[in-house]
């Protein structure tokens, strides 16, 4: 088997990977495709841990094909373009998100010719994910990519290339449904739920955007951090009965990024009418749905997956301009199991990074 | 008691009205306030009996203050106007749907200023709520109403009366959805779930947008009359896994009328990417909310409540336009209490309407 990851492509390729739902990752000799005509290679520079990756390594999802290389929040450095390349060339600084594929003809499917290639049924995942070529995809904890230029975003100068990372999945997250349910206008008041690694990049894209930003959270100790260090305007506090019924009604939008079994009245209340709540953060059992305050103020709940490519270069370009980025905890690779089971309790204040580049060893 | 609904206002009226949960409606003594500078006053001629306005006189909903005169579809002739009213002449045809007040300003609140007078906060419902003056509304099933002209719509020659006042709640409650979630282009394919009230007429007004339309309904029998007489393409049994299978994916919205607790899942299932579900009937009891399909599809479910004043005369335009009225059983006005034995076991096709001003008797 493990010679079959080595040999399958003409490249080799170094990364760490799972080899089981333990989840331990440990170094690990693949391979990967030469450059084809619409391809870039590059070298990757840092990757972000999301919390995919953990459910991912440990097969939390049942959808695990080991080994896996997770790694979906890619920075790195053009080594080589493919003949048809115009949008890059070598030098350049590039992202990869969380995907690598889509409807070979982009019009193909009504969810890509909108753009939404992250809602295109033959979607392709940047790890643990069947390619156009039969082969498994491999993530960015490694060494090196090749990805369908279609895929790579131009990563801006001003953007520092390890806070920026995580950019890619948890910033285009939380920017596309912002935008595509037009919680993007000035003068809107947000709501965020949680202040995790989502919830902290949605404070700062919402403020960017012109809101009242207010952070819905468990844990009364996160105020003064979200107030005084990500720069929301206002905190509540989800068990505060009191605070709650205050701010019922208040809110344009809310994004919810809590993956836990919650309630959603509280949530629903804080709404004005049409208001929408968006969900980024999918339970693994089904929520508890009251319709009538749903029907009573014309509300609206959502669910919102990543952002198709053009809108990711967007949110990047964004974030260039107002100053935006992750906070983070940079990592060498060798510390990647640590981080692993720091961020299952979720002691990371806000993402790890790994400085891959830097600190992996083939 | 009785006396203070007699002599509260100084102009009389009769009707019929519910003096208990029993729901049993009996006539009914009582009194209309003078016409006001902004009011019309109308002869009643024709109200349709909506599942509501059982609820209402059984107290389903807990919030019943008896005696109840119930009705909000309602068609009549403009008799008396006030001394500010331009909108209006006597001898108008006009409809009264759910609302009868607002804001007093009508740009006092978000949702007015945006033409959602029905998610206003002081919105007064046509019947069993409480007016700007301290009393009581009562509704259609009596001899004359006084309304604010704001409340009240044109009437079109051309829409027959009694088939067209069950579109003043049924109709503008499926027509508002179609519009305000851009379901109503042409191309689109509208999955509508349940044959009655609401439903039929969801169907008429969708067909007439253009759309494709399908009835999803847990009754096979159904079908010939979904499609040969209400005019829809095509029709699923929600219970066949089979069909149910095959439509995946390729609907672009979906009105479901169901007030019964019932599965969401099959129904996002049905739904493209970015495809909506809208609910307009509210069970009692929180449903079940699947989030992962709804994330992975960038799915909506939305509530929706009746309409604003400005859709709700569009809403009659168009139907005139487009000959969409409701299938309709015209009844006595003393028929009313078997008429809602009637309903209360579904035996209706589609909706009850009373021939008020033909049949009431002082």
């Amino acid at each position: 088997m493990s010679k079959n990851h080595e040999t399958e492509h003409p490249k080799k390729a170094f990364g760490w990977a799972a080899r089981d739902s333990s989840g331990v990752l440990s170094p690990f000799n693949f391979s990967r495709r030469a450059t084809g005509d619409n391809d870039v290679a590059l070298k990757i520079l840092y990757c972000g841990i999301c919390h995919s990756d953990l459910h991912a390594i440990k097969n939390e999802w049942g959808n695990s094909v080991y080994p896996i290389v997770p790694g979906h929040e890619i920075v790195g450095v053009v080594t080589e373009v493919g003949p048809k390349v115009k949008k890059f060339k070598v030098g350049d600084k590039v992202g990869v998100g969380c995907l690598v594929g889509a409807c070979t003809n982009s019009n193909s499917c009504h969810s890509c010719k909108d753009g939404f290639e992250n809602y295109c049924p033959e979607m392709i995942l940047t790890y643990n994910a069947l390619y156009h070529d039969g082969t498994i995809t491999y993530g960015g904890y490694s060494d090196w990519l090749v990805v369908e230029d279609r895929f790579a975003v131009r990563f801006p100068d001003s953007v520092p290339m390890d806070k920026g990372a995580p950019l890619l999945c948890a910033g285009i997250t939380v920017y596309a449904p912002l935008k595509y349910f037009n919680l993007n206008e000035p003068g809107k008041h947000i709501g965020i739920v949680g202040l995790g690694g989502l919830g902290h990049v949605a404070v700062k894209f919402a403020k960017a955007f012109g809101a009242k930003v207010t952070v819905i959270s468990t844990s009364p100790s996160k105020e003064e951090e979200a107030i005084e260090h990500v720069g929301a305007d206002e905190f509540l506090v989800s068990k505060n009965a009191e605070q709650m019924q205050a701010a019922m009604g208040t809110m344009d939008g809310i994004i919810d990024t809590v993956s836990a079994v919650h309630l959603l009245l509280p949530l629903i209340s804080l709404l004005k009418s049409n208001g929408k709540l968006i969900l980024v953060g999918a339970p693994e059992k089904p929520l508890e749905l009251p319709v009538f305050p749903l029907i009573m103020g014309g509300r609206v709940i959502a669910g919102s997956c990543i952002g198709g490519m053009k809108d990711t270069q967007e949110m990047i370009d964004f974030a260039a301009e107002h100053n935006i980025t992750a906070e983070v905890e940079v990592i060498k690779m060798d510390y990647v199991n640590t981080a692993m089971e720091r961020l299952a309790k979720n002691d990371v204040r806000y993402r790890f990074v790994i400085d891959v580049a830097g600190t992996i060893k083939a």
